[in-house]
């Protein structure tokens, strides 16, 4: 049923002669250099490179390397702290709040998942908020943290505000990714990670760049109109709809209450910023975004071999159930980010000719040589 | 902003002669008078019947006492035990898996709920998984119990295959309904309540009453055609789409994975039925319905009195954006089931002629008699 041998990728480098190929070892490398010239400590820039290279290999390329000049600018610019140091607010058995001290969000929710994971094993479940952190990179890379531990993982974020909540008209609340997964006895695990809006802002600016037009219920304008052109959407900063789109005829209501939810939990319940205020990294006052990280040890529900036994039933079942059309394929979720992950190491990750370019000047600026090994330019 | 003197209802009863008027005091006591008279213990009554006027209160009128003869339906059928002793399988500190024995799920989940709370006031937060229980009426429900302790409350459940996973045809996932809500200083409390699918069955049975055409993106159907007629909807036992609709274009992946990890927490994990094996309350077999619990103590994480205050900003963030036009209304999750319970403790619930025959006949077979106050008929 899943072969590692099949080569695939969620999303494909188009046009692929704009894109080269770099091996994902030493492109890690190269990040974690570039954090520590700019006064990460070793093990904290590791991780961040870590977060960042893993999005690209899993085909999540919006939230990769491409974003690396988004996190060395917050530094330059005051509102990351590099050597932020992570303090434990408040504590008891299960629980945990966190300041994260305005640092490299891939950092501080990697610390914050690996205290809830310590605690669940003692206690069984852990909810661990935080509070004064940043944009995090991929929410699934801290679920993929608990299930290396034999746990379930669940990670929500807030973020800066693109969604427009239902029956109104502007960006109010953030995409507020929920990831949720669950070890699996075979590759690929279960990782669900969805953004809370019909689709992510940066799929606007792909088509804006390709000229193509966007699907009507993508979009909406300030003017209350949905829009088809993906530029106009992007210079009145449309907002995008919640997953259900418009109104509450298709369920609307729901993507865009479960936005809030996650504000509720990640913002409201950690002390962080919500809704509007939310800030971007590149801002000159902290983000002060919050996440809410869970952690839940499998064996105090059930014994650990029999719960993988039923996860892979499970599989099988979505697998086997009658497709739509011959050609149509029915995935597990995280089973496409798997193969693109197992795809990339192979063959490296497709980087564009402009990334390419940033990631050198980034080098540059830092004092860090670009000596990433090219795999081959796709052709 | 909010008032207990607007009278609102989510759902209006259509067309109005149709209907009765009932008191919601004395219909809470019959029906738990008929839970009595079929062997359940008196507590265990009065919490099934208060589950299932709530719903009817809250205008989650599928939910309610129209269904007050499936659950009597499955006690007589021996598929529902109405002795059943709740059974703690497995306890953590912060985690505990229950049996239900097979009782009524509106009466293991409230106890699922309450060891949650029990445990979560110790230690900040707590799981309870559930397995061999029964459909448990509306969620929200749950969540409000853990609410009135002054917690966020989350209530996952599985339920008999209703919706297509994203690219197949079938009823392969339940319609898993995500419960999650908070206390407020003011009512209403944050109460988000949704099932994956983009609408209820429930709905289509109602457009076919009505005589009414499907919004395509609704249903599917066997062949893979959306439905428009919703007569062959229910006779091809057509399959409910997820959240997001058809393929992937507008998130309906998302809405399928969300199914698929509602089953893998209340399903896989507590060794309950999953997909197409969760049988229906009128079954020979017991259903082996599986539920996820969890309660989270907010004083863990800031102090009651703040969080309380930022839920309000919240609130009024949402109701002070700007709408899509002068006569919308914004709306806070759980708000109309808010209004329309206010509303239906003056004005009494709306039951249909037919469900009121339906109710005395239930009385008559258990030897109660129908003394529920009839407040108007509806003209």
């Amino acid at each position: 049923m899943f072969s590692l041998k099949r080569l695939y990728e969620k999303t494909v480098p188009t046009p692929p002669s704009d894109y080269v190929r770099l091996d994902y070892v030493t492109l890690k490398q190269f990040v974690a250099d570039v954090f520590k010239a700019l006064g990460v400590p070793s093990e904290d820039a590791e991780v961040a490179a870590d977060v960042l290279v893993a999005a690209d290999l899993m085909g999540v390329d919006s939230h990769g390397v491409q974003r690396l000049k988004r996190y060395t600018g917050g530094i330059r610019m005051g509102s990351v702290n590099p050597r932020a140091e992570v303090r434990v607010v408040k504590e008891g058995e299960a629980t945990a709040l966190i300041d994260g001290n305005a640092g490299l969000g891939q950092v501080v929710a990697f610390k914050a998942m690996r205290l809830a994971i310590e605690k669940a094993r003692k206690v069984g479940v852990a909810a661990v908020g935080v509070r004064n952190s940043n944009h995090f990179g991929m929410a699934g890379y801290f679920v993929l943290q608990a299930i290396k531990e034999n746990m379930i993982g669940g990670v929500l974020t807030n973020s800066e505000a693109l969604v427009a909540y239902t029956h109104t008209l502007s960006r109010s609340f953030g995409t507020n990714p929920v990831a949720i997964g669950a070890p699996a006895r075979y590759p690929p695990p279960i990782i669900f990670d969805a953004a809370v809006g019909v689709v992510p802002i940066g799929k606007v600016e792909i088509y804006a760049k390709e000229g193509k037009k966007l699907p009507l219920g993508w979009v909406i304008g300030p003017d209350g109109k949905l829009l088809e052109d993906p530029k106009e959407a992007l210079e009145k900063k449309a907002a995008v709809l919640p997953l259900g789109g418009l109104g509450e005829e298709m369920g609307g209501h729901k993507g865009a209450a479960l936005a809030l939810i996650v504000d509720l939990l990640s913002g409201i319940l950690t002390g962080a910023s919500w809704g509007k205020g939310v800030r971007h990294t590149l801002s000159d006052t902290p983000a002060n975004v919050g996440h809410f990280i869970i952690a839940l040890d499998i064996e105090s529900f059930m014994p650990l071999e029999q719960f993988l036994d039923r996860v892979e039933q499970l599989k099988s079942y979505v697998k086997s159930l009658p497709k739509i059309s011959e050609d149509s394929e029915v995935w597990i979720p995280g089973e496409k980010a798997w193969l693109t992950m197992e795809t990339r190491k192979h063959i490296g990750i497709p980087v564009h000719r402009n990334v390419l370019k940033e990631l050198i000047d980034e080098g540059e600026k830092a004092g860090v040589k670009f000596n990433v090994k090219m795999l081959k330019e796709t052709a």
